[in-house]
Order: C-alpha cells, then structure tokens, then sequence
C-alpha cells in the first residue's frame, strides 16, 4: 500500500495533467488517453481514478472551481469603483494562467448546457459571481461615484456580460485584444456608468 | 440511383438532424449515432455523409453559419443608435430559435479552441459581426446620438462584448435573463453611452 505522501503527490499529479490537457485542448480533447499521455502513465491507472467520461469532466471542473477560488486576487481595498474594477480585471485573460483559465471555462459550457447537474451548477456560478460584485456597486451608489438612482443589479449584470465577452474577444483574437487594449475597454466602459 | 429531388430532401433531414442534436445536447452530444436516432436512420447510412467526427463538426458548423445568415432580421432602418440596437437584439436570446442558436454558437467555442482551422474562423467571424455594427456606430456618432469623439471601435467591441456576455447570463439563467429584462439591460446599456 503507497503512503499518504505518496497518493497526495499522484493526485496532484493527475489535477496537473487534467489541468494542461484542458488548457490545451478543451472539453473536447479531455479523454483518459490525453491524461494519461500528459502524465506518462498508463490508461489503466486513470480509469481506477476516472470510471467514466463523466467522472472525469466533474473532476475537471472541480479543479477548475479550485484554481479560480485559489488564484491571487488584486485587492484595491477601499471599496466601490475601484473594487469592481478590480474584481472585474482579475476575470480578464490579462496573463497567461488568467487566459487558460477563461479558456478552460469557456470550454466547460457546451458540457453544462447539456447536462442538468452541470447546468444547474453554472447557473449558481453566475450567481455567485455577481453576489461578489453587487457590494462594490452598492458602496459606488453610495459614495456618489455612480449616480444616485443607478440600478445595482443592472449594472451588476451589464458588468458581467461586458467582462465575459470581452474574454471571449480577447481569446479569440489576442492581437487585437492584447492585456492593455481590455484594461482601456474596462476603463471606458466603467467611465460610462458614472 | 436517387432522383435529385430525394438527393436534396435527404440533405435536408440530415441537416435539421444535426441541428436538433446540436441544440439539445451541444457539440459534446454530437456524434453519428445521436444523428442517426434523430432521423431514425442507420449510422451506416451517415458515415456516408461523415468520414469522421471532424467532417460532421465542420458541417455543424456550416449549418450554424447558413441558419445564422438565414434568419429573420430587424430592419429598423434609419441608421444610427436604432439600427445598432436592432443588431444587437438580433443576437440575443430572445425567441426559441435565437435561443437555439446562440446555444450551438456557445457550445462551439470549446472545439474553436482547440482546432487551428476553426479558431482562425471564429476570429474572422467575431472580426465580421464588428464590422457590421461599425457603421451604425459611426452613423450614430455624426448624427450627434453619441457624444462626438466617442471611439468608435471601442464602442463596437464593448457592445459587442456586452451582447455577447448577456447572451451568456440569459443561456445559463432564462428565469432571472427573460426578454423583457435582455432588452430593458441592452437600452440601459446604450443609455450609458450617449
């Protein structure tokens, strides 16, 4: 039987692979095979881990889940404005762990829209995500940097889509879209709520 | 031999096959068998039309591309902010069939991602659907509905990145996103820039 050490550096192993093999290839390229090619181990091993492609896709996204909860955030502090700008900068590809992160969560919602569990878990990520912003507008309202009157959970949800497709822009198109071409996109954007 | 007629009416099954599968389990749910089940035809029968899973996407995609040229548009007409509105109503998620289809665009990205020949089109295709929303912007700009010196291409590729990631919200949450609330967030959106 393998000691704890062991076991603990073969899972991290494994997250690893599953992690470069979807940053490369997507949902679509994420198969037992790929895995375990990444990781130079036999297809055999991965099955005792992953039963089935389903098995594997949750694990997936539960590295995905664990690496976006476990990133560095920038915190501005201070609230308001600069929170939300800040909060919104740390979703943008603006570094290459931030882009296959968005490339791995753009990758993730052909999967979810087809399967209730996924999909339902999605929906709540949404969610989530603009709990987390809806403080910052609020302290805007506020402070008088947003207007007084402004809707929060408008601006919460048009800050949200803004900052999603400008991901998928910026991931479809990094030349016309490079790190310091969204972070002038964000500023302007975040000029026309005030 | 097939007569002609039945030559394209069997296209046309297969076509909306695809489409049905495409829409209801996305590019992950893809696969000869589902197509055949859909049109009640043996799989023998499709890998006559699809050598491989890559030609069946590449078709998918084709097909994404006829129904998103095909279908009905707004004509505001006019020029301007109205028509740049009506082309951004034309991409949300409003009706069943818009849904559908921004639901298979979606789905796609994961594959786009991963295969160099289908990210060079989808860049091309976001680089297009810009290009059509330019002019109106310019229109709205000398017409003194937005303020002069707006910059027009960051106004195209914020509105298209608000569109985009509204579609989004509405795709993964139609209780919280119905169309009235779409259509209420994108005139709230194009307020902001006048």
């Amino acid at each position: 039987m393998p000691a704890r050490g062991d076991h603990d550096a073969r899972r991290r192993d494994v997250s690893e692979a599953v992690w470069q093999v979807l940053a490369e290839r997507g949902f679509t390229g994420l198969t037992l095979r790929a895995v375990a090619a990444e990781m130079g181990a036999t297809t055999g091993l991965l099955t005792h881990y992953f039963p089935s492609k389903k098995a594997l896709v949750a694990y997936a996204l539960d590295i995905a889940d664990e690496r976006t909860a476990g990133r560095a955030l920038r915190r501005p502090g201070g609230g308001g404005l600069g929170d939300l700008r800040g909060a919104l900068l740390d979703v943008l590809p603006l570094t290459p762990e931030a882009t296959a992160m968005n490339r791995v969560w753009v990758g993730s919602w052909d999967g979810s829209l087809a399967d209730p569990g996924l999909y339902a878990r999605e929906t709540r990520r949404y969610e989530n995500w603009r709990s987390r912003l809806r403080p910052h507008v609020t302290t805007a309202v506020e402070r008088g940097e947003l207007p007084s009157g402004t809707d929060v959970d408008a601006v919460v949800a048009t800050a949200a889509a803004f900052t999603h497709g400008l991901v998928l822009q910026a991931l479809f198109d990094p030349e016309r879209f490079p790190p310091e071409r969204q972070t002038e996109l964000l500023d302007g954007f975040l000029r026309t709520l005030q």
